[in-house]
């Protein structure tokens, strides 16, 4: 550690703010991303926007790491204190400063968990759709750092559809706002969306003004089962085609069914483990009629690509226990087996082709995967299962086949993150997506942003 | 002109590219702003990206200002070659590459005009949303680069929300793309979105990957008068707190309406001008049902906030007319007094404040405004009529008047523009919005991606 570090910091915040013991260390240390662990050497607690500014200010001039740290619930280590240094834990900027009726805005700081947030605008008729599988622990300000997504994405968009204005701490302690808290923007070059989805790595988010919509007053959810997982797929774009946008199109290979149904309640029937596919399809909106009619057209798309007997839910209570069974998918496959898991994405017509592909290289290298995702974005999780692949395997032969389905996913025209980031994981693959020019103008940026590259080094950029 | 340019050019492109004739430069040199011309020394026409890369390449080695050209439709002088130097239009690059119909994407030239591509989607069942009230003559790639809004972002969003992936062309000739033509992406910084809305100081946009969404099978539209333009703007945010969100909800002041109403035909009944104010509301789906149920609860709205008898469009042709009265207004204001538009935004629940706030600047200083504009935006175009006001206060007096409503705008936490941008007529009140720091940091962005400065040099910063 820099040794006037933790001298500095305690005489610029208050004594409760920054810890060097080893089990809160270790806390936070890792995220869901596989087993990693990278504790920072200090961690700090700020809870306000001036105690960021006098953190960052501090390590600016002393040249010391820091990585902000969020609900440590994300999948490509973006928050791993990879050079040790100070964790920027935010989970004690946890307020929701204003929900602005008026304006259908809410201004919160980064700390608050994005379930906390859904419900307490939904409280008052307003929705905040994008909703990661993590929404009970996730927070704000991981969400913003990832661009994430989650399955509401299809119809509603991204976090950053939904960011209006952030304040931002530079790494030299700089406090600014990156826009205005209107819906058009027009006015300079568009600092907001260049922080979003940049990983903590060239400013600290310390609040956001984001944008809400009328909660809709209906939804209808079903679960259609596939003998084939690449008609699965093939079925998702032709839903579209249609005519329909879906508010969730959500796709589970038999395996991520299997897995999970063991863990999951109150189900509407038994499931049939038969089926090589789900799709879990949400439509929603303010008339009932017209969801059904919804319904109808997709149905019809089902049949017409060969689905088995479709699962309407009939109560709430189905409903929740659908979503249920689809966000413990996650959680049950990595209670199955030490896994890798990749967030490809795609134009959602070459899903069946990237589904085969990831197959096709699996069974060459003598691996196995479980698929699932949000297959009306084109946003495949591939999960590789460890299972009793031996280390060699693992950490020689594995990377090699990782680089192939990434290969893949460029040629369908697609990219090697859709939702996760880039973080310290998938960094190795940046130079099969980016070619020198374009890596140079990211370096640049991140140049421009923390000349010293103090802010979360050795992360996105290769 | 520098001495080797135009042998040069002539060199590196066909004959047919490169002009200096006075009359071609001159109509190169002005837009839709005011009554401005800054002509270039040499229009350059490319057909290929090779062939504006061979032009950037070239100026970039004798550091010759290059100002990229669109339809010449923009309002805050973007376009203006007001350093001279060689004016590269894009309106030979017009081709529609593909249409994918699998994946609901297009690819596009940046000279492709709006309404051809929304005709040439339309006709395959998809949308294009974003239509600017010049959609007859503006081009993609002037909408990308001033990030243009429209009646329909309200529902949809604006021309970012619609972009996936951009092949663009750095100031020193460098080709690249800018991300990857998936709808989601979190892979390495958004210079996507860097791109757009930058007005073409840090590249030239040469071709475009753009989102498209299932056409909507139904639209019902409404035109709404109120006593009072105040009241209409309160009735604004009120529809939204409804629960729903129109597909456009555009306001028009009195003046906007009686000097289009001349050049209007097929209106469905003769408007009457006693209301201060119109709102033109306009709700999209699948299901006409649903429709008629939303437009009852945004007739009811309207009542409490006091309308008058609402005139609702029974056929496609009193819906044409009645969008080509909304898309008249800017043309026939103009025609009626040379003016000065602002391109006002707020939060949408502080538009009446703004509004009247206008107002009492007009009154005080003694000129008199029409506004009008994309209200469930919070969008508010400002126009200051010349009328019979002399050319002393036109010049000196007025530009303090119109830092009075941006501050007055910023104090209700709005900025200068929605979707004109700031080009040339803006940047004087840039100090406004933006703090030093911030300013800086946009420079840092301008430096990065044009060292020289020679792209649209004079235009956006300060």
């Amino acid at each position: 550690m820099h040794p006037d570090l933790l001298t500095a910091l305690r005489a610029a915040l208050p004594a409760d703010a920054v810890h060097v013991d080893e089990e809160l260390r270790r806390a936070y240390g890792h995220d869901e991303t596989e087993d990693l662990s990278h504790p920072p050497e200090v961690v700090v607690r700020p809870r306000t926007t001036a105690e960021v500014a006098a953190v960052l200010r501090l390590c600016h001039a002393l040249e010391v790491p820091v990585t902000p740290i969020g609900g440590r619930t994300g999948l490509s280590g973006g928050a791993l204190c990879v050079h040790g240094g100070v964790g920027l834990a935010l989970d004690r900027m946890d307020r929701i400063v204003e929900i602005d009726e008026g304006n259908l805005q809410v201004t919160v700081e980064p700390g608050v968990i994005t379930q906390v947030l859904q419900e307490a605008v939904a409280a008052r008729g307003l929705y905040y759709p994008p909703d990661p599988s993590s929404r009970g622990s996730c927070t704000i300000g991981g969400n913003l750092a990832e661009n994430a997504g989650g399955p509401r994405a299809v119809k509603y968009g991204v976090t950053r559809d939904f960011v209006l204005n952030l304040e931002v701490v530079l790494p030299d302690g700089t406090v600014l706002w990156t826009g205005a808290n209107t819906l058009k923007n027009a006015t300079g070059y568009d600092l907001t969306r260049l922080i979003v989805g940049s990983e903590g790595t060239l400013a600290v988010i310390t609040r956001a003004v984001l944008r809400l919509v009328p909660l809709p007053r209906e939804n209808r959810l079903m679960l259609v089962p596939f003998a084939s997982a690449e008609d699965a797929c093939t079925a998702v774009s032709a839903t579209f085609r249609a005519g329909v946008t879906p508010s969730a199109l959500e796709f589970m290979e038999r395996d991520a069914i299997v897995w999970t149904m063991k863990h999951t309640d109150g189900l509407p029937a038994q499931l049939s483990t038969d089926p090589g596919a789900y799709l879990l399809i949400e439509v929603d909106g303010d008339h009932g009629d017209a969801l059904m009619r919804d319904c109808e057209t997709i149905l019809g798309v089902m049949e017409a690509h060969g689905a088995g007997e479709v699962l309407f839910a009939e109560s709430a209570s189905e409903k929740a226990a659908l979503w249920h069974l689809r966000r413990s998918v996650p959680v049950s496959v990595k209670a199955h087996s030490v896994y890798k898991e990749e967030d490809t994405v795609v134009p959602r017509f070459a899903l069946p082709r990237l589904l085969a592909g990831v197959k096709a290289i699996g069974a060459r290298y003598g691996f196995s995967s479980v698929c699932y995702g949000h297959a009306g974005d084109g946003n495949l999780h591939v999960n590789i299962i460890r299972g009793d692949l031996d280390e060699a395997f693992w950490k020689e032969e594995l990377p090699k086949a990782i680089r192939e389905i990434f290969a893949l996913t460029v040629s369908l025209g697609g990219t090697l993150s859709g939702e996760h980031g880039i973080g310290l994981v998938q960094r190795p693959y940046m130079d099969l997506v980016f070619n020198p020019a374009q890596l140079e103008l990211m370096r640049g940026l991140k140049r421009l942003f923390d000349p010293k590259g103090i802010l979360n080094p050795g992360k996105v950029l290769p």
